[in-house]
């Protein structure tokens, strides 16, 4: 199954022009290091692999927690760039460039709700709501064997 | 100034036996390398520094919301360490370990208030209420300048 | 199309109990008013029409925010009420009485997401987890046009 | 002791312009019936006295949780409205009302410590930031005898 940037050019072009810039220095994302495989602009769908480094708990190698508050808030985010996308699609690239480059998260509700255990772990995120000052996302991560591990609800400014 | 761990030696041993744990492999703990300054049981106050991979947005340099909601409910969790530890100080080593090792995040709020600039971050987190099944904090997130950058509050199941 | 009150006897029993009680005095569920449309254990749901001392912004006639947090608050615990007699179903009345009876809201969070507006409202809950010690549920807001309102989440003490 | 009102007619005039649009019918404020004694605009400070439809648990005579969500959601909006008012005084009055009409709570996180026993509550608030789009506030509420009963994160959409 082919995923969104696959099917749309434009989407896979925007985000070419950020992942440029992203690759002249690693950050924290970097160390994160997750793989969109979104099916569509409705909901955001990132996926990573269990890691050393990634663990909290050491003796039943569990997820830390603050890496999958992490994770939730970087997928919340790909959802409001995903709806603003759907408002800037045809727009000249600078405008383009300029809306979606001032989102910010405002807060975020985290609940861990088992055990991060597994393999690989699937984050997805959908827009319940899309204004001009603020969007609001829920969030939601499972590991490969569907077991839902935690939610999430977060609040982006838009630029 | 010292902290907390240099006027109580039994602290400082319970602590010992976790990091010991912890040196075995590294994990996301070990990534973040949080230095721990907390003054007294009180307070939870954990320093850290700017570093490439903490970053957010390449632009501006500032912390990656992840970064920070990481590092806020660790201290969060600390917090509710020292709280825990109050009621189990001079009880035997293997009952403060059961009591302290089951200790989990529930849920986390994380407000991002201004932008994460700075090069030394400041944590501090305070308990606001530790009952028999889980405890509330309060935490806040500054840098050397005093800025408030991030509040959280956490609620975590004692174990 | 009945709900999970007229299938579930025992339920109707042990909730006519509580309800005697709450006929004693009026309380601040008695001006709410909400009617219990629940149609089976999984989904909490609770209705209720607009009326003036609802009212929030008098210009626009919409929810007050505050009252459709008590609404969903309520609805989360509706969600875990049921969630527990799922597990104490068939016990003796006093331990049921006693197993529900301490139930308490540990934290709330809210999302406003668009004005309360409408005649009728639908809040409904469902459990994300429940535990031993907490539970977690998530709730949402609809008016009679189906429009989304409101969502929330809850995390539950359990007594 | 006198309070924010009486000693800044500008505010007490625009508050008084909302109160006479208030009592024109009643409302959920109504119903509440806060009483604003406010010691100046960076707090944000409303009492209230226990009254049976303010009661969540009978047996027990406390708060109702909604009741103190809605409380508190009110405190956050004061210290909003203060921190607006702080940035238009002396401005036209048709200027100010526009700014402070659209105010809107986008949402809220409720933190219940301890049960909601007392004869007189007090609700406080501070703005812990206040931008073009958002502000973000802390609340508490104590009783009588200074317990903490419940905190409160809320973030607002400005207008």
């Amino acid at each position: 199954m082919g995923n969104v940037y696959d099917t749309d050019p434009e989407l896979r072009s925007l985000v070419n022009y950020f992942d440029d810039l992203a690759n002249q220095t690693p950050t924290f994302d970097s160390f994160i290091d997750l793989k969109d495989e979104s099916p569509d602009l409705d909901t955001a769908c990132l996926k990573f692999e269990i890691r050393d480094d990634f663990i909290g708990n050491r003796i039943y190698r569990t997820l830390h927690g603050g890496l999958i508050s992490a994770v939730l808030d970087t997928a919340g985010g790909a959802a409001v760039f995903f709806g603003l996308f759907k408002k800037i699609k045809g727009k000249p690239r600078e405008i383009q460039i300029k809306r979606v480059s001032k989102n910010a998260t405002v807060d975020l509700r985290i609940d861990y709700l088992r055990p991060g255990k597994g393999k690989e772990f699937t984050a997805t995120a959908k827009v319940l709501r899309i204004g001009n000052k603020v969007a609001v996302t829920r969030m939601e991560l499972h590991n490969e064997e569907d077991v839902l591990i935690a939610v999430g609800t977060g609040t982006y400014a838009i630029g």
